[in-house]
């Protein structure tokens, strides 16, 4: 490993310190206008990490930095974790005073979007920390359909490469096509978040309230301004408007970019889109109508609650309208599976995702046709392509890699004197980047405060590998990546 | 599909009705010897069973068989139906008097050697009942190491082709090599079973209670004649003869069988055995480490029962020496995750098994190194061979039909109304043939008579699922199984 390598992802990482320190600006601005003298801890904390990162891009500043596939495994995760480190400046520092693990918990959870809080008093919080929660969560969600949109696919992770963008050759015309598709994406992404706060506004939230949850529900981030989450407005209209923008922030957005702004809905007829509004569809309903069956649930309002609670899980969103732990056996269980489902890839959503459940079911049709037929392998299909042996077996790592994570964190977790429903649960809401689960902490009641800062710890780290498809994460703790 | 291959597997069905039939005049004996007249139903049993297996073996007779990968597959899958059904008779008619479903559940559990009881009060029964749910298990036992040594490599199901008797060639000469290599494997497995007894019997066990726990320990069933099972002898001896006893049963029989009749001690270096006693060694070691620092519990006693109830869960066996749920939350999570592990291939115990890790982990290993340095593949070993690719997609077929199973299973049983915890570790009990997890009714300390008829043949189900390693029963329900 070149020393060239590290000091290259250093600035990489500086240069967006910079950035960060600039956005911290705007809660300043609020609080400032709010009359909270939280003002001034933004202020400081913006000038400090500005003047810190402007020092390390000027130490680090090369002209011909090595460009390599380790320099991008090292610049992703060095990335999410300086965004996350600032991102818990100033909740440390702030009048909201927490410890150090519960602030790294918080902004973590925040930049991967999990939505998991340390913070119980939500509603009594001035404006400058809820505006920075969600902000966080926002840049978090930009931040990971970039990483899967533009890193992942080169650096063949988990299956990613299928999705490159073919009509962007990234390599060879590195400032032409790839700068307009950025562009085209941080536009697309900003109009579904004032579409979205608008139409919250519409519902009938404060502005303060829209502006908030339509930042952390287009990013499906999953934080609110208010204890009570989405059971704070008891309004079905905000529900569905939540339903439909969490829906939309776990679609491709490779594809939204082709239908916004080309106009193409033929786009929209992609296989992981069908499968995921298929299952979604399908956990919805069922449950609805078993609740109506067995409870008696009136359907409309079952549906509601259903409709909302389960998108907002299988999104990995994690707003709660009300605690579904009282639904029963069936539609507890369904929740905890609905937690591995995720979106679609080049989406903010997390979990396992949609795309890898349709390879791994088409392998496993084709494995026992084959074991009907002998030995004639069919080519799996995806769409009108051919998925090929490399991409099967990323898919099969990712689901390993997946596997081992939940169950390394589990026992982690249990090692803190967790329980196992708590323990198995808070460890897939953070893999899954869903930040829900069971239990008194986990659940919909509960906050992440209860945890001491040994589980925080572990919490952060598991969050931090679920968000980076986890791969990305491992391959920079291989003894090979750090050979010369 | 053929009328003939059916035809052909119900006549290979009948034949081992016939054999079963013979088997149940032991208890017959036993229970008129002991005057218990119980001996009246065997008999009867006996007689129906011989006389309608006679007649349908006669009516399906034929001269030239078709013989097809399809015939196997049916066979497999007819022949542990069977089985279990014929085991099924005394429970249903005899004095016990359990209602259809809990005769069913009873003899699957027995006949998939998962072990898991609807009879509560095992110390009052009468000795043929008793014995003939020790002879199930052993019986059950004996079909799967045949099943994996001689059909499912040759159906190429779940990764098992790569264990292909190498010296043996079944497809040509059937009856010659084939033959005196089936014999070798019942000698083994009597031997065993004999010296186990005689250890129990050393051990201070009555002789009744040695035979029997020794047909259920070799077999990894894990069938006791007390309700505390192993509990009841309160003697470390005993426990440490059942732990070695275990071990050998999840051992590769076609090992032992080079070990024991030719004295090869080089077969024992087999990968997978070592990958087995490692894990096996860790969890047991690290949790009575970890109860002997957290709660002071003299070492020795903390290694015995740590080392008897891993040993127990890992090779799929679920005896009980004590109710691990009060080990600690740590604990509790690691019997959790044991409950996954199984033995080795062609042995007697269930779970995932150690070959399959680690090919996984193999192919984790190298699909890291791949990220780093881009295309090179490098080929993923087992021992000296070559894992193909083939053989690496049937277990990554596995896994996949492995979880989806799980779920399905869990959600069934949740339908059910069982909380959540019940319904994941039921139905993992049952795929994994372990028969014990945590909760009232799946923990050590209860037993299914508590499930509703529903929940039972469920269970059964997913025991049977378990037991032919998913694959070969899933793929007797696809359309193309049924093609001509």
């Amino acid at each position: 490993m070149h020393a060239s390598i590290i000091r290259a992802a250093v600035h990489v990482a500086s240069i967006f310190a910079l950035y960060m320190a600039g956005v911290m600006l705007i809660p300043a601005a609020v609080d400032l206008y709010y009359g909270h003298s939280d003002w001034q801890v933004f202020a400081i904390c913006a000038c400090v990490t500005g003047a810190g990162a402007l020092t390390i891009a000027a130490a680090t500043r090369d002209r011909n930095p090595l460009r390599s596939t380790r320099l991008a495994f090292l610049v992703v995760v060095l990335l999410w974790t300086t965004l996350s480190i600032i991102g818990a400046l100033p909740f440390y520092t702030a009048s909201l005073n927490l410890d150090l693990s519960s602030a790294i918990f918080e902004s973590v959870s925040a930049t991967t979007t999990t939505g998991a809080t340390v913070i119980a008093g939500l509603d009594a919080l001035p404006p400058g920390i809820l505006l920075w929660r969600s902000l966080l969560q926002w840049m978090g969600g930009l931040g990971v359909i970039a990483l899967s949109l533009f890193f992942l696919p080169v650096l063949n992770v988990g299956g990613f490469s299928y999705f490159r963008i073919e009509s962007t050759d990234i390599e060879e015309r590195p400032f032409d096509r790839l700068a307009s598709f950025v562009r085209a994406l941080i536009a697309v992404y900003m109009f579904l978040t004032v579409l979205c706060a608008i139409a919250y506004a519409a519902a009938g939230m404060t502005p303060f309230d829209a502006i908030n949850h339509a930042m952390t529900t287009v990013s499906t981030g999953g934080f609110s301004t208010h204890d009570a989450s989405f059971g704070y407005f008891g309004n079905s209209a905000v529900l569905w408007v939540a339903a439909i923008f969490m829906i939309l922030g776990a679609l491709p957005f490779s594809i939204l970019i082709l239908f916004i702004v080309r106009g193409r809905l033929d786009a929209l007829r992609d296989p992981q889109i069908r499968l995921f509004l298929a299952y979604t569809a399908a956990f919805v309903f069922v449950v609805a109508i078993h609740r109506r069956v067995m409870d008696g649930v009136p359907f409309g309002e079952a549906l509601t609650s259903s409709a909302f609670n389960f998108i907002s899980i299988i999104t990995t969103t994690a707003f709660v309208s009300e605690d579904y732990a009282g639904w029963g056996s069936f539609a507890v269980m369904a929740v905890f599976f609905a937690t591995f489902l995720g979106g679609c890839s080049g989406s903010t959503s997390g979990g396992v995702k949609a795309y890898r459940f349709l390879i791994l079911g088409r392998m496993l049709r084709n494995g026992l046709r084959q074991l009907v037929y002998g030995h004639s392998v069919q080519p799996l299909r995806y769409g009108a392509r051919v998925v090929d042996e490399e991409m099967q077996r990323s898919v099969v790592l990712f689901v390993i890699a997946f596997l081992i994570v939940w169950i390394g964190g589990s026992l982690a977790l249990a090692a803190g004197n967790l329980d196992m429903v708590t323990s198995l649960t808070a460890a897939l809401a953070a893999l899954c980047n869903v930040g829900l689960g069971f239990g008194g902490v986990v659940g919909t009641a509960g906050d992440f405060s209860a945890f001491s800062d040994y589980a925080q710890w572990i919490m952060a780290a598991i969050m931090l590998l679920g968000r980076l498809e986890i791969l990305a994460v491992l391959v920079v703790f291989t003894p090979s990546f750090w050979h010369s």
